[in-house]
């Protein structure tokens, strides 16, 4: 089966095999296997060693992004939020329950905030002492470029929190340019192609430590992270998801095997023009103008007529290609993704394997 | 190796293997097998199907516990907890950092709770809804024992909530005779011998539902787990850790082959009656008097003289036998955990590898 979604994505088989061993977290062997990924995971954020510090936490993006609200953003404090999909819907209403205050900036679905539009926002909520945002929004597949978020957040003296969860490893970012930075979020299982159960947030180091016991929460406290891992390096504050940290080590290897981010950009935008020209070929709009498709999913309008997305997506599985059987957008749309451990050759295939289903259901445009 | 902790515990081949496979966790495949396991938990919990609903919850058993405070204690309200481990101290701080008030009973670590001292804290605090307690402190081995909790929480008019993180699956609990429990919690990676992951509550179905956005943390809040669950069974809120689920109904499997939680309970009791039987041979004193000792893990005494305890675990290690490197007790010990899937066989070979590193490191107390 070919995993087509935008994570957990397909994985390598030598990810896979390393999930099947038991571990004790606080061995001495994991310990410094677990210290070295670390450092190699701020190393990936262009982060600078001492200055920069890799923070796990158990679970899905959605728990680091509420952690690092927590952590940096104090209780009852603003900040301005691009609204243009569903992970920037998802960090209102996880702030809101937790006590901070989003401004929202209003916008459609359908392309990446502005500069301009972040300066005014800024300009209009000046005791906003943050601006967060998501990078790659999945529900439509656009992109917020991470430069223009960052010199929007520098322009206006603000700081700045990144939700990068489906973009991180693959679109270029260094936080070593972006001193505007307290925290940089994402996953195990997304564009570095490991097993979902881990999130991370690289964060400045002594920034974090001074918003130790801000979080309202010791789970979600990035500062208490910090802390406890100094205290005895490679450990763990409470029972991790140890295997998939373990695999994630392999995972980052291969990563780095293939060149590291340009090489994964690269292979991610091919299988994305793929993907395309076939969905075009078969007389499938896409959602988005090409201008605005990021890399990491494609999200195509339903065809009509006797298409439904269940019956599509089951077909779709008995050919081996697995996609979402739901979506994000307003208007009825069915979700391709192009991350994870997939070639364009699988991309090719999986395009093939979408004309055929469509022909199955009988629900092929008329113009193909 | 054969792990002897309290988890992440030893696991059978068979749970292991099924943690190498991508699974993508909205596939209506895995959410069939995702709702019949959330029955099957619900069942092993002696819950009321449709009364009491499994609520599961990445991570480990601190965030399950967290999750079930938030949830059904108001914020600003008062508990009453017995201290007599480090699990307490834990659910201490959790608790304050959330922003709910312990009321704590200060008691020795070497015994469990009794009725009268239960008695006489819920009378002294007639504000506190809750009276919450850890069922099995791993820092001692000692268990308290939620028949007596739950009976306490009856006769004050309050509701409980137990942290039954390494005792749920062995020791005997039955929600349907529980009227006054709020919550039992727990994780796949103890007694019910899966990976780590994972955390569940069993609830209420109806008081959870009650208690919507009320814990002032949208990642916590069990009853949005339950109402999210109801809209699409077997759905997902946020990406979980699914290899963790799927591994998990075979652990579930050979739980229920193996006779359910009276075997369980029988195999970790003769793998406890084993082991300090064995160490008392070898002069090592047991931290527990035996009618203290629950059958989870045990705690020895070091035996001073040439003993350290990171040459020991090594020592140990070289022999095929990893425990704790650290200890939780005010004066020197160390454990050996006596769950996962260790059998009396195992547990022998345990102790005879003991026996050889102690006496390696010339660490053998003199009267053995």
């Amino acid at each position: 089966m070919l995993l087509l979604i935008p994570g957990p994505v397909q994985t390598d088989p030598r990810v896979r095999a390393a999930m099947a061993v038991d571990i004790a977290p606080w061995d001495l062997d994991f310990r410094a296997e677990y210290a070295a990924l670390r450092e190699k995971i701020t190393a990936i954020a262009g982060g600078i060693p001492g200055e920069h510090v890799t923070l796990p936490l158990q679970g899905s993006g959605h728990f680091i992004v509420e952690a690092a609200i927590r952590t940096f953003i104090p209780e009852g404090g603003r900040f301005v939020l691009p609204m243009n999909g569903t992970y920037a819907d998802r960090m209102f209403r996880l702030a809101t329950e937790a006590g901070r205050v989003p401004v929202p900036i209003a916008l459609p679905d359908t392309r990446p905030v502005t500069a301009e539009e972040l300066d005014a926002a800024l300009a209009a909520a000046p005791d906003a002492t943050h601006l967060c945002a998501v990078i790659s929004e999945t529900g439509t597949g656009i992109l917020n470029d991470p430069e223009v978020l960052g010199a929007a957040a520098r322009r206006a003296g603000r700081r700045l929190i990144l939700d990068a969860v489906s973009a991180f490893g693959a679109w270029p970012f260094r936080l070593a340019d972006h001193p505007e930075v307290d925290a940089i979020t994402f996953t195990s299982n997304k564009c570095l192609e490991g097993m979902p159960g881990f999130a991370f947030a690289v964060c400045p180091t002594e920034r974090t430590r001074a918003r130790l016991g801000k979080a309202n929460s010791w789970s979600f406290d990035l500062a208490d992270v910090l802390v406890s891992g100094e205290r005895a390096p490679g450990s763990s504050r409470f029972t991790p998801a140890v295997q998939v940290l373990h695999s994630f080590g392999n995972a980052i290897e291969l990563y780095e095997a293939e060149g590291g981010q340009p090489a994964r950009l690269a292979r991610y935008q091919e299988n994305m023009r793929i993907l395309r020209a076939g969905m075009e070929a078969l007389g499938i709009r896409p959602y988005l103008a090409p201008e605005n498709q990021g890399p990491v999913i494609g999200i195509f309008h339903q065809p009509g007529g006797n298409f439904a997305l269940q019956p599509f997506v089951d077909a779709l599985k008995r050919r081996g290609v697995l996609i979402s059987n739901f979506f994000n957008t307003k208007e009825p749309t069915f979700r391709v993704g192009t991350i994870g451990a997939v070639t364009p050759d699988d991309m090719r295939r999986a395009v093939a394997a979408i004309g055929e289903a469509l022909r199955e259901l009988d629900a092929l445009p008329k113009a193909a």
